[in-house]
């Protein structure tokens, strides 16, 4: 019925509303069409520095129960609605980060709290199964209605994860048992200067994989272009082509060691490296290398994929028709997990398998948010905010030369670098007071990991900000 | 307000309910009533064979998408409460295994349900933090609320994670960070014959293991002991010796090949590898001998956990003050994560990280799972009902020795072994077929996981329906 599509934020809001439509008064329809049209805030509103004094205050006690030194301050996510992030302190912040670009649609937006207010997904939520081995009813269907609407080109098979580490790790396993050599401990997979979270492989922090003893597993350069690309085909052609060779030349020493290169990593844009791009042209090439010499090709959306580039997949920018053997996601996509095609399916029980294997309520939670993506276009919004975003930086850049460099970027996934460390952490300190959540990346770039409903409007905000930001920086 | 705390069930009932209320109905506590009360069926109810017609079908729908060998049956989640699990064949049985052990307080608790349909909590499932670096104003206070609650002794530091694997892998990597040697290549784990989910260290299923590459990380015998142990105190106490002095070899073979043994890992009862126990005197020793070489002690709770031995963790069985210093958890406990103490703490930001660093919202649904524990007095619950249990299966043993021996348990985490692999499968299958629902371990056991509410009338139902399988078992 109509009156249960009512946009209500809050269960006592419902209450009073219900109270008052059953009563006969007015007011219900006015507060529905202000949260649903509105739901987002109107702009940044600061109240104190960031951290402030209750950030701060809990900051101390968080310590007390772990390391707290990587929190930036504390969130009021009842508060917090649409691009905007609130802290305790009350400070209201565009939000170009979204939680390590891990929420697709927003905070608290109308959909996905009436999905939560639905009697018949309350189980979901309380119930969580073992999803290998006693699946609920829906499990096939809530898979095709999320996931499998957007599956990547050719890989039609799906296996869901709790989280980014698992998703890559499970993939590789795929890998691993796709070869089926039997003597396990001549693999290998080539990393293309990989950031992601496993034990074994993770370059998104350098400090993270001190102490931890690691495979033998090669790793070869991401390329490090000039940008913007369009001025620098040449030398970035040579840099790609010494790049590719690099990767062939891994698999041929390796193979002289008795160690056989079962598939190739990378990631469409390498993310937490800091943000370096390749041409389509050399991930078509890569691809051809797998091709040549047998090993699979998987491809790492955890951070691109979602549709912040503008297409669902940051791969579908290549334009193959077979552009990867297995994609890994998390993040933006609620659940993590991997796709794969046919041939890379486990070839029997419990080869790939956990407890929980995911879980159904962020499944669920997934076919809404692609619901919405698709309802209000986001994909297309995505592809316009980016092209205003990346406008505006290549503009600042050309009037702060000293400050910013390299503005980069498919569709809202954008960034740019600053001279070095200090003045990227000085920069993202000063927008942050001004109202703007930023994130670095690397060793000097700033990024741009806004959610999907990220507009035009958004974009030219945070430029007005930052431009005032670059006139004031000392 | 009253009115607010009534244990709706479906959010139709509730507007129907409401407006009852609203017209002065006295409906309404009779249903809140009946719900609160009677949320566990009464007992098992079978209308077809399991799998029945309707799983079957959506087994073949699965299997589309992926692999679904493992799949016993599918679930009706929604009709499933307390101990009994609702197949989407209508099938009502009592749930021996709960999810490989991760449901605590039954399905459909009215407590869990009232949760989630409190107002203030919906942000929580709808808007999931990076915890790491912007963790919500309630995140200490709601840790303080539910895990810190049932710290084990000794250890007040603690880490969330989305899963046991993600669990027991970030405690090795704090393991090693806290042993900070400059050459990682020279560490190493001793595995006391552990069966958890990581790459590198599964036995949970041989299976999982082939053609994954590994490293040579040392793994000792469990003790294999006689039941019942108070029998066979001898016979035990020299296969314990044995275990402990292997420990002890593999540590200094391994100092020669200049491989330090930083930690020792084991699970308080071998659980997947076939629920095999040890003495408390075994652990006491083997922590003895973590102390003499200076390595650290990983007791890996993930499936003895959250109070199903009688204790909220199996290692206080041990009585020792000291007993850890890390224990790792995740099923029964909704979020996983470990424990550990202070020195074991990272010396810097993000050296134990990834974006979501578990779920808030299972923080906040664990806050409550322990709530119930406390005011249902489930632990003493697990103790006795256990008793009723391992006595039943032991009368069992005692008239059916050809098909049930070495019959075992602490709490209701019991087992017994059955001849072999094809017995063992048999008496799953038909007790399935008779509305229970058990789970194999190791190459022929049968064990017992049953939810926290598991009191003694349902051992009661279970053996005496198992008894007449075992009459008439050919």
């Amino acid at each position: 019925s109509a009156f249960l599509r009512i946009g209500y934020l809050f269960w006592g809001e419902f209450v009073i509303s219900l109270f008052l439509f059953l009563t006969g008064h007015r007011l219900i329809s006015q507060t529905a069409a202000k949260i649903d049209v509105d739901f987002d805030y109107d702009g940044p509103l600061m109240k104190t520095e960031v951290p402030g004094p209750r950030s701060r205050e809990l900051m101390k006690q968080l310590n007390g129960i772990q390391n707290a030194e990587a929190v930036h301050f504390f969130c009021n996510y009842q508060e917090s609605r649409g691009n905007y992030l609130v802290d305790v302190d009350g400070n209201r912040m565009l939000d170009l980060y979204s939680q390590i670009s891990s929420i697709p649609i927003g905070y608290s937006h109308p959909s996905l709290i009436k999905l939560l207010q639905q009697p018949q997904n309350l189980s979901t939520f309380i119930n969580r199964p073992a999803l290998g081995i006693l699946p609920p009813g829906n499990f096939a269907e809530k898979l095709k209605e999320s996931l499998l609407l957007v599956a990547p080109k050719g890989l039609q098979q799906v296996i869901t994860m709790s989280c980014g580490s698992c998703s890559n790790e499970n993939a590789f396993k795929a890998i691993f048992m796709w070869y089926r050599f039997s003597d396990i401990s001549s693999f290998v997979l080539i990393f293309v200067f990989l950031g992601l979270g496993c034990l074994a492989t993770t370059h998104s922090k350098a400090i993270h994989k001190l102490d931890i003893p690691s495979f033998d597993w090669p790793i070869a350069p991401f390329p490090r272009l000039k940008y913007p690309l369009e001025e620098f085909v040449k030398e970035n052609q040579q840099e790609e082509a010494h790049c590719l060779e690099e990767v062939e030349d891994l698999i041929v020493k390796y193979r002289k060691k008795k160690k056989i290169v079962a598939g190739i990593v990378i990631e469409p844009i390498q993310s937490e490296g800091g943000d370096n791009h390749a041409s389509d042209d050399f991930f078509r090439k890569l691809r051809d290398i797998t091709r040549k010499h047998g090993c699979a090709f998987l491809v790492d959306e955890v951070q691109t994929g979602g549709g912040c580039t503008g297409k669902f997949w940051a791969h579908e920018h290549w334009g193959l028709d077979d552009p990867a053997d297995v994609v890994t996601f998390s993040k933006k996509m609620m659940t993590g997990g991997f796709f794969h095609k046919e041939e890379f399916r486990p070839d029997g029980p419990y080869r790939i398998f956990n407890t929980w294997l995911g879980d159904p309520a962020k499944n669920l939670m997934l076919a809404e948010v692609i619901n919405v993506i698709k309802r209000e276009d986001l994909l297309n919004n995505a592809t316009n905010a980016g092209k205003a975003l990346l406008a505006g930086l290549l503009d600042l850049q050309a009037r702060y030369p000293h400050l910013i460099s390299r503005a980069r970027g498919r569709g809202t996934f954008c960034s740019f670098d600053t001279p070095n460390d200090t003045t990227r952490n000085k920069l993202i300190a000063i927008a942050r007071n001004k109202g703007v959540v930023l994130g670095g990346c690397g060793d000097r770039s700033i990024r741009f990991r806004p959610t999907l409903i990220f507009k035009d409007h958004h974009a030219h905000l945070f430029l007005n900000i930052f431009s005032d930001i670059l006139a004031d920086f000392k």
